[in-house]
């Protein structure tokens, strides 16, 4: 009997995977590649779904769906694949609830949230702080960062305890986390957190949506296109779909790659899927404990996402951008929206039912959802919101083949003790995901360097002669851990941060009783804040 | 096409399993039922193993082996069995090693650990504010027990940074985690920890081998006889071995349980695997978001647990307990040792590797662990130690259908999102494990208690009529949420801690130059300690 014999099979075709394979063929095309992915569709945590709009249907992302200039690997391939991009649109008031239900809903205007102005002085001092602690984040290997122990033992609920002086702050913070994470800050290690913002060159660009920011521009058709042109130009009959991997058995010769129907036989192995599906996979011999561990401590975060659509964009002709922002304890389903028309003239909100959000909404009925998004949506932009035309969700952790969304997250602990296994290849078996990404971790463009990263690891093992010039650097580079300097901030406050708590604590109380001033006030917190993060 | 209807199919044959399945076929002999179990033996995380001895061979546990006079689940199925246990050894010299390679080997006696009078009184007064806060903590849902989310969002050691005072007892604690958990106080929740301790009724019953304690008594002929004789109660008949669950797919009519070779078809399942390993299976439709979630924050710890086997028990004659504990930076593979020796005249000593122990040790080979623990052991316990008969280690993280030992512990913030779904049963998928007990959960007794109160659930569904008075009385008893009062103490030392603080403080001073009122100091603290306690 002779068996077929792959050179590399790749378990997953999303962005990682399909960026591998075409990295292989690209620089081999003799060699014999299989993708196989679990779902029906290519895309992993992206997909782009028709529904009905205001001219009839129209596409939108229902996984990942911005990227940004300071993203070289997806803009290459976007660039490659000749998709036009566009911007968010973030023009005008911005709507902001926190504090309850009876709380007062609250409108601003620019990049700064509409908190009180003792809250932004908060926020500009957590922020400082934040972005110091992220820049001395070594992102190859976070566990070799000054104080990396400390950082890592405490969850981020702890650090906003110990930091951040108002509540409102803190539920600022734990609003942000949910649809960058799915997750509350007391989910996640402060040292994985840091690590996050880190890769994608600070807190701000996480968290904003100008230039720069993670949340800069969209794909004209959707981002599902990436996969699609990516299987294209590795050729459709090398990827398998429908076929999820149940076990990976090695010896001393090949590797053994089992779906429920077949068994392939290969030289080496690419597992692309989330470390929480990875963990599913049975491994003949046994991974090392350290990466099983690894895999346990990676929990995937939770998230609804959901596109409105409307016939006219109401909002924008009242001024407001579509960016709302909710607690989670006003009782909202979702924790925010933003502007999602398209630009072929659908107009639409796109919103996120995150982290605890999510937990408490996700066991209802949909219609009981609708309902409720659509209330607070006529709460908050006006009536016109009732009209809508359609609703449409996913829920990730509902979705087969995929038990959440966006990021496999690390937990205390996990990066002290288990990081070096995040990569190491376990005998012939590789793994790339966006979640062991140094450039934009949990992003698309993660995954793109990832998927390329691994293919050059299995290039040097099969056809080391195929590897070009730029490969080897490549290769060099990810491998270079570099040191940084521990932060001078340290754990203790430094001048400038009790400088603005005495400026925060004198000004909150004189302006108590001259609120005229204190639109200038707020001016010179945001000049001042600005100029902070230059 | 007719095909055959199970009333119960129960995933693992260990203890929760088995004694699931022996409390259906008592109250309802007429039910059909089957346990199916991945690996080739009963016992889950029991295992008794014979190996070479003073006397030929013996049989040692290498898996859970210890109960105690506090737990009645499991001394009323050992009096069933009429299995004999005998005391833990405790008398004698226990050697502590902590602080560095190069620190002084420090012997202690008693129930207290040899450290400084400062490290005692800092010890005791940490040890008070855990047994305090821990007394406040509601069992049956944590997430009701007072301050809940705050103790939920910091770890262990962020609790252990805030309040212990000296090195050595955060090393100490460091020292107790890793048997207890196969984790490090950094990678779990401190609500999870008060809770585990208010199960076992305390922190001391967790650390202790005294009456009462959680090591307290050892079977003669080891555990897995538990899950044997439950095995031959139910019938080996219905017990199939060496079949692993892959799928469980439900309808409105039945359940469909599969493994690789099977499909049955049945009417309730009870899912009695750890936590990490019920993740893996693939459910359909898929389960709530929440219970998901759940799964992925609970990682399994990681242990190595080794018997070596003596021709006489040198240590105690030389008046050693046998008991080594040893802090991580020591280089010590092994972070306790107890006796071993059996009823039966075989001289042995038990040592965990675990937690950062076992992630730094488990990737050498058996032959340089075996080195490294007897080589310690000599330095510890003499040269005699060099003359050992056998060396036999398990590391249960490489164990195929474990994937670690001893208990899936949750990481923060679990409790307080995700605790519902514990027990909640989805659909017809009924959950039992020791993780999901109050009294003693992680331990064998818990893992009764729980599979007993899944049977009584599937009873109450399939056939109430056959639940007894005793069965009510328990269902009743175990939905009944305790309410606690918050503790005095809270976040705030007392004036007790206070006056310790300064007492220690003060006797470190003077003690420094007159070391002879050391003893009558240690007696002070030990008297005053063991009261506190009462």
């Amino acid at each position: 009997m002779t068996e077929e014999i792959w050179d590399v099979i790749i378990v997953g075709a999303g962005l990682s995977g399909l960026s591998a394979a075409h990295l292989l063929k690209k620089r081999n095309d003799k060699l014999k590649i299989l993708v196989t992915e679990a779902k029906d569709r290519v895309g992993g945590r992206t997909v782009t779904s028709e529904i009905p709009a205001a001219n009839g249907v129209d596409r939108w992302d229902f996984g990942g769906q911005w990227v940004g200039s300071t993203q070289p690997h997806v803009l290459e391939l976007i660039k490659e694949l000749g998709i036009e991009t566009y911007r968010q649109f973030t023009d005008g008031k911005k709507v902001y609830h926190m504090g309850g239900p009876d709380a007062k809903v609250r409108i601003g205007e620019g990049r700064l949230p509409a908190l009180s102005l003792l809250g932004l002085m908060d926020l500009a001092q957590l922020y400082w702080k934040i972005e110091k602690l992220s820049a001395t984040i070594c992102v190859e290997d976070p566990s070799k960062s000054p104080n990396a122990f400390e950082l890592d033992s405490m969850t981020v609920q702890t650090y906003l305890d110990q930091h951040a002086w108002t509540t409102e702050v803190k539920e600022q913070m734990a609003m942000c986390s949910r649809p960058l994470f799915g997750l509350e800050p007391s989910q996640m290690s402060f040292l994985y957190f840091l690590m996050y913002a880190a890769t994608a060159g600070g807190l701000l660009p996480l968290l904003e949506s100008n230039e720069g920011s993670g949340q800069e521009l969209k794909l004209k058709g959707g981002t599902q296109q990436l996969s699609e042109g990516l299987a294209e130009r590795i050729g459709w009959k090398n990827v398998q779909l429908g076929a999820a991997v149940t076990a990976i058995w090695q010896d001393a010769e090949y590797a053994k790659v089992m779906t429920a129907t077949n068994t392939y036989l290969c030289r080496a192995v690419i597992v692309t899927c989330p470390l929480n599906l990875a963990a599913k996979i049975h491994y003949e011999p046994p991974l090392p404990s350290q990466r099983e561990s690894l895999m346990m401590n990676m929990p995937m975060g939770n998230i609804l996402k959901f596109i409105i659509t409307f016939k006219t964009a109401f909002w924008k002709e009242k001024g407001y951008s579509g960016e709302i922002a909710t607690g989670s304890s006003t009782n909202c389903p979702f924790t925010v929206t933003f502007d999602a028309s398209t630009p072929y003239g659908s107009p639409a909100l796109v919103g996120f039912i995150a982290g605890k959000q999510a937990n408490e909404w996700s066991s209802k009925e949909v219609g009981e959802r609708r309902d409720a998004v659509v209330s607070r949506l006529v709460k908050y932009l006006g009536p016109e919101a009732a009209s809508f035309i359609h609703y449409e969700e996913k829920d990730w952790a509902k979705e087969p083949y995929s038990g959440g969304c966006p990021v496999n997250v690390m937990v205390p602990g996990a990066l002290t003790y288990y990081h070096p296994s995040l990569k190491s290849p376990c005998g012939r078996i590789h793994w790339a995901s966006t979640e062991t990404a140094t450039s934009w971790c949990g992003y698309m463009t993660g995954a793109i360097q990832e998927g390329q990263r691994a293919a050059r690891e299995v290039l040097a093992k099969l056809c080391p002669n195929a590897l070009t010039q730029e490969d080897e650097e490549a290769v060099q580079e990810s491998q270079t851990v570099k040191q940084k300097q521990p932060s001078k901030l340290s754990f203790l406050p430094s001048i400038k941060t009790l400088v603005i708590a005495a400026v925060a604590i004198g000004a909150a109380v004189l302006l108590a009783q001259n609120p005229d001033a204190l639109e200038n006030a707020k001016n010179f917190v945001t000049k001042w804040f600005s100029n902070d993060q230059e």
